[in-house]
């Protein structure tokens, strides 16, 4: 059994947010760290979490990102703007902003949709507000599912919309699913609506780019890949160490400083759950219960290899429209064998057109439960998804059968579990933030033990940059506390 | 001369507001008021203010609004929302939405502009953003002019943007000046973004059914029309009534209650002026302070009829830039002959599509410098729009002249002076409507004078119906103050 580490401060997570704590902590100007002060314990064989650039499974040659693929608030977005300064990331190169102005099908349609003319992304959005409005008169009002807030928008407003507004538009909020990676039968119509600063910018480098320019800068040997964490104690006693660590495979860590940055479907597990971290006094309850009231969605990738292009290749990207079903809340529902057709919505990257080339490729979005099927399932993906795209195809070209199927495979990854924080109707997205962020005294009594990642912030939540800005965050708030920077 | 007049409650002003104040005090449920009681005085020899449905101009037996023709903030809009519910107005036969999704075309470009393929707007709507970051950054930031943050936001994000970006999105910001009816060189930054209520909804219908509707139930012996205020003594010791208005023919009016409902722009002038009320005692100078610190915009419209249509019949509308200039600050000085062409940029509301028909008719709107200029030289219209409008053509189709043309003449009345407030750069917008609206306590120590109107309201500024609502608005508070609601 490896000797018992002592260190400084420990940080549990090799993701993009506990890389950059460790980053910070070695690197910023004025910190007295060194890198032997320092260790990274990461329960996965790799590094990058939910950043992860899968570079062998095609047959064309190509790299595709499983994980985060997109800069979101691009006009404020950190990560972005320090890539672009180091010149590690080139926009119009490396970059393709791929917003809106997408051409959307539907099963009953022959054709792409009518869009401009029958001006449904202005229906689309006018529910958007409608949805801002109602919650804004009335703070305390209960919240509902988003497919239950289009039905009442829909009722009101029926004698102002078109029949083609009425049959599509609805289903076209549905594109939310590919935001958070659940059913609209299970999204809070309260939290779905999000201000973006900017457009996304859709990231064709890869995104490993910005792990490996982290670990660029980070000692291998204080990094630990396998070392699962089990247990933790806050409140040790031994080795003159306030926190003690202690990984699946015996490792003993010592330390004075935690950040703690497991994904929030890590805090959630039991402690006697086989990947759950037992905390030592448990964690408290104020977190217990922040944790019950946000869920965890599972938004994953289906990427379709074929021989050759038979849709357009000009397109970015193409959305295809779910079928009206007769019981929304039977979708969120796990899934036993294939859904029938158009069930679930979803957009497809046009790898042609994103990168300007000519490799026949399109990687679709999918939301819970979906994604637990494809993923489990890779090989029953192309019989669910071919109706759907064969809608796409151009000219009379034959609809081809993929030379190759690769799937994310986020929720059969016993320390990932799914995609990102995801708000259900009645959660409170807030305190949960409130509890872990650390920035209103909340959390643990012990402040030497930090939180970081996607699902400790407001801004950047769910993203790359979120994800970035926390673990710099506290690491400033290490170095502020051992006295290296002023508060 | 005129008998002196008596009543409780005296409105000045026969548009939406005022009319609206008049229907609220005669008809409210509880209102103890008979017509008697109440007069109205107008200026003009007709009502309606700013809404004026021309229906004797046309060649082709067309009607036209040449001002308010828009239910903006459609989805919370009162005055819809009235109209839909008494069946005055049926959406989708009186109405048209014709939000966005438009031709775009410019000086340099054969064809319309590939407004989705370049993502024309998902930039401007970038530029929308960061503006709004940029004054929420810092909420006492200095203000600048609109065309100053575009070269600021273009400077900043310049690696970011494409050349057709580059060239036509600062541009597009323009589309504002067809909002606030001034140059961009003047409209303020700070306060040009607005958040709306829901899409806009054109009024096929003719906007004069408002105020025909309230007419209908106001005695016409209460309105008094060519009845020009020009003086007010708010602290009248005779005839038992607390206010005395006197109008430019003589007549006398005593009140205990008055509502001046008469443009911002005529309550900006200096009394000497031939058309300002001289109040006795003076306006307060925190009144006329805010005064100061706002502005009067000038939209205005040009319609040209044809023989026959030679541009696209199904187009709802056209936008069309204009030419980068060498110095935008030109932009507003006062015109003294034809502009060049591409100076201005407009949008053409095409009447064939908007309201099916066949009929050859085109409705531009102007911005000041170009308002006055087209209102007082309607005959050079043509020829400075002439370069423009050909881009529409289509199939070859011979640009014909017009066998019409049709001007508003805002800025040359007297009684009006332009459009409705407008926000110069550095302006306060709130601070009037803080002293008008009378919600605050400010403004007039004598609280029996109330003021209503487009420039009394944040909620629907600018717009009929927040008109409509502040002229209710006044017509409660005199109720209650009145014993005959509760307050």
């Amino acid at each position: 059994m490896s000797q018992p580490i002592e260190v400084d401060a420990c940080i549990v997570g090799g993701g993009v947010s506990g890389l950059k704590a460790f980053h910070t902590l070695l690197h910023h100007s004025q910190s007295k760290f060194n890198a032997e002060n320092l260790v990274l314990v990461e329960a996965q064989n790799r590094l990058g979490g939910r950043i992860h650039t899968d570079h062998k499974s095609s047959k064309l040659g190509l790299s595709y990102d499983l994980g985060a693929a997109w800069f979101h608030d691009s006009l404020t977005n950190v990560v972005l703007k320090e890539s672009i300064e180091d010149k590690s990331f080139n926009v119009s190169k490396d970059g393709y902003y791929d917003d809106k102005d997408i051409k959307v099908y539907a099963s009953d349609s022959e054709k792409p949709l009518e869009i401009n003319q029958a001006k449904l992304h202005r229906v689309a959005e006018d529910i958007e507000k409608f949805i801002e409005l109602y919650f804004f008169e009335e703070l305390d009002k209960e919240d509902i599912a988003l497919c239950e807030i289009v039905e009442i928008f829909k009722a009101k407003y029926d004698d102002r919309l078109t029949e083609d507004q009425k049959r599509y538009c609805g289903l076209m909020l549905r594109y939310l699913e590919l935001w958070y990676g659940i059913t609209w039968d299970k999204i809070s119509s309260k939290f779905a609506i999000m201000a973006h600063q900017g457009r996304n910018l859709y990231n064709k480098k890869g995104y490993d780019f910005v792990i490996n320019k982290l670990l660029s800068k980070i000692p291998s040997d204080r990094v630990l890949l396998d070392h699962a964490v089990t247990f933790i104690d806050r409140n040790n006693k031994g080795h003159g160490k306030r926190v003690l660590v202690e990984c699946a495979n015996g490792q003993q860590i010592f330390c004075n400083y935690l950040v703690v940055t497991v994904p929030q479907s890590i805090l959630a597990l039991s402690p006697d759950s086989s990947h759950g971290i037992t905390w030592t006094p448990p964690l408290p309850k104020n977190v217990c219960e922040a944790l019950s009231k946000i869920h965890f969605g599972a938004l994953g990738k289906v990427i379709f290899e074929f021989d050759a292009i038979w849709w357009s290749e000009s397109e970015d990207r193409f959305e295809i429209l779910a079928d009206q079903v007769p019981n929304n809340s039977s979708l969120s529902a796990p899934l036993k064998g294939p859904p029938e057709k158009f069930t679930f919505p979803t957009f497809a990257i046009n790898y042609s057109a994103m990168h300007g080339s000519s490799k026949a490729s399109l990687a679709l979005l999918t939301q819970s439960p979906l994604t637990e099927y494809v993923e489990s399932h890779p090989e029953k993906a192309w019989s669910y998804f071919k109706p759907m795209l064969s809608k796409l195809a151009i000219d009379n070209k034959h609809v081809s059968d993929p030379i190759n199927t690769i799937t994310s495979n986020w929720t059969n990854n016993p320390y990932i579990r799914g995609s990102y924080t995801a708000v259900h109707t009645g959660d409170d997205p807030l305190d949960l933030i409130t509890q872990l962020s650390g920035e209103h005294g909340c959390g643990l009594s012990e402040k030497n033990i930090r939180f970081a990642g996607e699902h400790t912030t407001i801004d950047g939540s769910g993203c790359v940059h979120g994800a970035y800005m926390s673990g710099e965050r506290e690491a400033l708030w290490v170095l502020k506390d051992t006295g290296a920077i002023s508060g």
